[in-house]
C-alpha cells in the first residue's frame, strides 16, 4: 500500500489525496497551517488520518516552538485550536486533539525536550493502535460475510482513510483474501468523488473486484439483487448508534432497508461521541458551491447558480444492522453496548 | 424560450443540448444517419422530444428520396429502422414512429409530393400536440399543489425535453406563475447531468427559483423537511402503471415513500406503452462506459475501470402517488384507469 503519511526528520510528510489517482504527490507540511489547509482542502481526508494527522501537527508545531517558556501553553493552545477549526463533523479529529492535549498538561513539567518527546510517542501511538484497529475491524466485519458476496459501499473508508488497510475496505480486504468478494460496487461520491478517485485506486491495486457507479445507480441494483451488503465508515457516532458519515449514506440505509439489505457501519471507537445522546446534534459541515458546480476544473452548470452542499448526513441507528468496531460487532439495541465501550 | 427543434426550408435543426449550458449552438440534421446519432448522443433528448425529431426526420428522409418509385417502401422501412435503433428505452421514439408509418401506408397510393406532404404535416400536429399536451399537464399538475412549495426534480423533463414547456417543468412553471413555487430542488443526474446542465438553465433563464444539489443529497433534505413533493418525468409507462424514467428516479420513490412525500410522474399518454403489462418488460439502455468514467473530457477515475452504466431505471407503481397525463390525474390502482385511456 502506498504510504499516505509518515513523520521524519521533522517533517510531517502526506500524499495529497486530491490530486488521486491522477496524480501521486507528497506535501511537506511544516507550519500549523499547512496541516489545517491540507485537512480543510482534502488532501488528507478520512475521520481516523484526520485525526492522526492532526496530533502528528500539533507535536510538529510544538518541537518547533522557540518563544518564551512562559509563551508555550498558550501556543499550544492556539495551535490546536487552529487545527480543531478545520472541519466540524468527524469526531476523530477532536478526540486525537484531546489526547494530545491531555499528554502536553500531564508532561509540560518535565522540561521540553521530554514533552516534545511525549507528543511525538503520542501521535505514533494513535498511528499504531489505528493500523490495529484496522485489523481487528477487518476480522470481526469478514466474519459477518458467510459466503462469495457483492458489497456496496460509498465514499472511501480504506487505507487512505487510515493508518492502516481501512475500516469498510478493511473488511472488503479481509474477506477478499478469504474469497468472500465477488464485488465491490463503489459509489462514485459526489461532489468530491472519493469513490471513483481513491475507492476504485484502492481496490484495483490490491486486485479486488470493483465497479464504479454514479450514486444514483445504487437503488437500481439493490432492486436487482446485486447487493449482498452494505458497509460504510463513520464520521461521527452519537451514544445511540445514530451515524454521520459522507452525503448518501443515509439514502444507501433507507433503500437497503426498503430491500432487506444488511446494513452495517465499520466504526473504531474513536469515532464514538459519547457526550452526545442522539444524531440531531452532530454539527453537518456545509462546503464551498464549488464543489458541488464543479467537477475539478469543470464547470458543469449555470456558474452562479445556488447550491446546498452538505458533506455529511445522518442515518439513525434504527436503519443499522450492526457497528463494527475493534471490540466485536455490535447488534442493536445500540445505546447500552455503546455506553459500555466507553470505559475500555 | 429558446427554440430547440424547427424545421424550415426542408433541413432539420436541432439545439444541441449536449453542449448546453456553455454553448448555444444549433445542428442542420440532412441525412437519416445524423439524426440518428443526434439522437443517441444525446445531442437531442427527452423523451416527448426524441418522438418529434425521430418523426421530422422520417419525413425530411422521405422528401428527398430520389430512387426508384418501387424502392421508396424499402427506403422508409430502412430509415424508420435506423432511427428505431438509437435508444431504446422511452416508448414515444417508437410511437412517433409507428405513427408515420400508418401516415406513409395511408398516403403511400397518392403520390409522391401527397405523401411528403402528409408525412411533414404528420410530424408537425406532434409537435402541436406535444406543445398542448404540456400546458394540459402543467395546469393539472399545478392544481396538485396547494401552498408554496418546496419541489424536487431529477433530470430534465423540461422544454428542453419536449416541444413546449416541458412536463415536470410545465407543472413547475404553472405552479411558479401562480406563486406557489418556493424552491426547486434540481438533482444534477450524473452521469450525464441533464439537472445541472439544463434544468438549472432553463429554470434560473425563467427566474424560477432553483437551487443544485448532488444525487446522493436528495434523502437529506427530505428527513429535514425541505421537499413537499417530487415530480418527474418517464421514459415509458407499463400499462400497471409501472414507469421507467432517469436513472435516480426508483431511488427518489423508495425515499419519498420512507419520508411520506408524495411522488408524481409527469407522462402524456405517448409515454404509455399499453402493450407491455408491468415494468420489468421495459429495456433499459446500457450506455458507455466513458458517461461514468468522466466528465465531459475529464477522467475522474481509474480509467480501466469497470463500470455499469444503465440510463433508467423502473418505478414501481406502488410507489406512485398519481400520474399527471394531458387527460388528467391518475390515482392508484392504476392499471384500469390506464386501459381507459387507450381508446382516447
Amino acid at each position: 500500500m502506498v504510504k499516505n503519511i509518515y513523520f521524519a526528520d521533522d517533517k510531517l510528510v502526506v500524499l495529497d489525496q486530491s490530486r488521486l489517482p491522477s496524480e501521486v504527490v507528497y506535501l511537506e507540511l511544516s507550519e500549523p497551517q499547512q496541516v489545517a489547509e491540507a485537512i480543510s482542502k482534502l488532501k488528507v481526508r478520512g475521520a481516523p488520518l484526520i485525526g492522526v494527522t492532526a496530533a502528528f501537527g500539533l507535536a510538529l508545531a510544538i518541537s518547533k516552538y522557540s518563544g518564551p517558556s512562559e509563551g508555550l501553553k498558550a501556543y499550544f493552545y492556539e495551535v490546536k485550536e487552529i487545527l480543531a477549526a478545520t472541519r466540524p463533523t468527524a469526531v476523530n479529529l477532536f478526540w486525537a486533539l484531546k489526547r494530545m492535549e491531555g499528554v502536553f498538561l500531564a508532561y509540560y513539567d518535565d522540561g521540553f525536550a521530554e514533552l516534545v518527546k511525549a507528543l511525538k510517542t503520542e501521535a505514533a501511538v494513535m498511528f499504531a493502535e489505528d493500523v490495529a484497529t484496522n485489523e481487528a475491524i477487518g476480522e470481526y466485519g469478514q466474519a459477518l460475510i458467510s459466503r462469495p458476496s457483492k458489497v456496496m459501499t460509498i465514499c472511501n473508508a480504506g487505507h487512505l482513510a487510515t493508518c492502516g488497510y481501512g475500516t469498510a475496505l478493511g473488511i472488503i480486504r479481509s474477506a477478499a483474501k478469504k474469497n468472500k468478494i465477488e464485488e465491490v460496487w463503489a459509489l462514485e461520491t459526489r461532489p468530491v468523488l472519493q469513490g471513483a478517485r481513491l475507492t476504485v485506486w484502492e481496490l484495483m491495486a490490491d486486485n479486488i473486484p470493483v465497479s464504479l457507479i454514479t450514486d444514483n445507480m445504487a437503488a437500481y441494483l439493490m432492486s436487482k439483487g446485486e447487493v449482498d451488503l452494505i458497509v460504510v465508515g463513520a464520521d461521527r457516532l452519537a451514544s445511540n448508534g445514530d451515524t454521520a458519515n459522507k452525503i448518501g449514506t443515509y439514502a444507501l440505509a433507507v433503500l437497503a432497508n426498503y430491500h432487506k439489505i444488511p446494513f452495517y457501519v465499520a466504526a473504531p471507537l474513536s469515532t464514538i461521541d459519547f457526550t452526545i445522546s442522539n444524531g440531531s446534534e452532530i454539527p453537518i459541515e456545509q462546503r464551498d458551491a464549488k464543489e458541488v458546480r464543479q467537477v475539478m476544473d469543470t464547470i458543469l452548470t449555470v456558474a452562479d447558480v445556488k447550491v446546498f452542499n452538505p458533506a455529511f448526513d445522518v442515518t439513525p441507528n434504527s436503519l443499522i444492522t450492526g457497528i463494527i468496531t475493534e471490540k466485536g460487532v455490535l447488534k442493536p439495541p445500540f445505546i447500552e453496548k455503546i455506553l459500555k465501550l466507553k470505559d475500555i
